[in-house]
């Protein structure tokens, strides 16, 4: 049983793209297991862009992460030792103290992961703040109705891959957004009925022309940038964007360009609304009940990224801003 | 009774703000009155930012005008001649024929105006598409509530004032933008709780701060630049941004630069909708039958911006762009 937690922490606030000398691996002693709280390790730890907006100072939705302190974010665990009545050893849990092998936290830090077959990374992803993030998005926030056409930016990644099998399962036609042949190719067998390469697209306006015609009912924005642009250009009329992600600026220090062509969104009388999870959560029931036996039939998939130990965890982090995951990018511990 | 229609035609496509040289007035015959038409004598034109965009080519919510043909928009007139019997001699009527001192057309494209006491020109401005776009904006897309504070930008203008006293009224806390002391002066005289002179501000993100430190509820945009910016930095969780108008970027040929800030929306699940006042016209009858009695009592005021005689209405258009007008840009005919 450790005795000591090995926790990555932040020693600086990046400046544009984090670097492996923004942030240091320590040892912490753990104390003492006190009355209620549960001792765990960490099997897989989650990695995520949002992330990157704790790593600033700037006032966000969630407070920035202290420097030379532990960062935490999405973790499935063991428990390895309990003095509370609901967990006992073995126990596969959920929690939000990432960024560590190993902690000691209250019960009610813990989540107890639901009785399936299904491998538990999976409740870090597709099954969890990634996957219900875009079936907010689409049953929430845009209503996507069968019949109608998504387009999904970064549509290779976490939230991505579950937008793309969500909308097609609702009925929709989906445009993916990707950076590589081996993504476009993924993402043609997770039943996307067309994908850009937008790396390989020079002309992103006249690729969405040939590609929706009769334009796009709902963008599902993760990135930014041009592609922003250019769903702008081709939504239709009372079009809807959900804007969920901007990763193209993450790293921009303040300094990103808005779309050029904002009047695009009074011509057509496009409504634009920002997606966080946290205003959702309540219909996770609601999600996991469509998604779990979905994962269990196999009609739904899941892929992810895995990189192997603690110390791998600030270079996988840096590598979800470099286009290196397809699907979950997750840390996996001994 | 007028033989010839004098009208103002586009004879090239601007680039960037408008010159007169882009237009010509030119005299037209009329043609015979037609069973079933109405020959109309035009006393007040409309003068609108919305028409730039039907200047260019591209394609928008309207076809663009044609060249070396009569331009069109809102005109209040009488009937000089009718061959339909729903129209007499001396009728006052509203039609989308402007641009031009006289027509003649099917009754169908006429509309009698309310009986009231009213100047026939408010139904151009407060009572007409502008105050119409001013309450649908307020109440059918942001859905302003009692208590809450709204942002306006351009507020000395059609929209802008109408939206500063339909909010008071409907107990909001209203702070207005615009560009001149006198226009400060004016929003004040219409219970604006406080205004920015843009031009004067240099740091509009404090000033914000300091007029809105519970943060902005509503931004009932018509502006775009850098106060959109600001405001999207101060708007509360949850909050509405109405984008109405974007006039800082009519003139920019397709290169302004959009908000930077566009992380706040997702950080704050902000709701950004376009608003047409096509889309409510269905609603027109309950906002005339608030408003109308409101300027009746007085208790709702409008103001106008004259200029006298066909041949100046290209500057009064061009103006628009320049701040001239306070509420109301319109032409008067003789």
């Amino acid at each position: 049983m450790n005795a000591i937690s090995h926790q990555i922490q932040l020693l600086r606030r990046p400046t544009g793209l984090p670097t492996l000398e923004d942030f240091a691996l320590r040892d912490v002693p753990l104390p003492a297991l006190q009355e209620g709280e549960v001792q765990v390790a960490n099997q897989w730890l989650s990695v995520d862009p949002y992330m990157r907006g704790r790593m600033s100072e700037a006032k966000s939705y969630v407070p920035p992460f202290p420097l030379n302190g532990p960062l935490d974010g999405g973790a499935i665990g063991t428990v390895q030792a309990s003095r509370h009545p609901d967990f006992k050893v073995g126990d596969k849990v959920s929690s939000m103290l990432g960024w560590r092998d190993a902690f000691v936290a209250n019960a009610a830090q813990l989540t107890r992961l639901p009785d399936t077959t299904l491998p538990p990374q999976r409740f870090l992803g597709a099954l969890g703040m990634p996957g219900m993030t875009a079936w907010a998005g689409l049953h929430k926030v845009a209503h996507l109705k069968a019949g109608e056409t998504l387009l999904v930016s970064a549509a290779s990644g976490a939230v991505g891959t579950m937008a793309v099998q969500l909308a097609k399962q609702a009925g929709a036609r989906v445009i993916g957004s990707t950076g590589s042949a081996d993504k476009v190719a993924y993402l043609k067998t997770l039943g996307a009925d067309a994908v850009i390469n937008y790396r390989e697209t020079p002309d992103l306006d006249a690729e969405l022309a040939r590609l929706a015609p009769e334009g796009i009912h709902v963008y599902f924005e993760n990135v930014g940038g041009a592609m922003l642009d250019a769903a702008l250009n081709h939504l239709v009329v009372h079009g809807r964007i959900v804007l969920c992600g901007l990763i193209e600026q993450y790293n921009s220090n303040g300094q990103a360009s808005g779309p050029r062509n904002l009047s695009q969104v009074i011509r057509k009388r496009i409504l634009m609304q920002g997606l966080l999870v946290s205003d959702h959560w309540q219909h996770y029931g609601a999600f996991l009940a469509e998604a779990m036996p979905a994962f269990e039939a196999g009609t739904l998939q899941a892929e992810e990224t895995v990189s192997e130990g603690l110390a791998s965890m600030p270079q996988a982090f840096i590598g979800l801003f470099q286009g290196r995951n397809t699907g979950k990018m997750l840390v996996r511990l001994p």
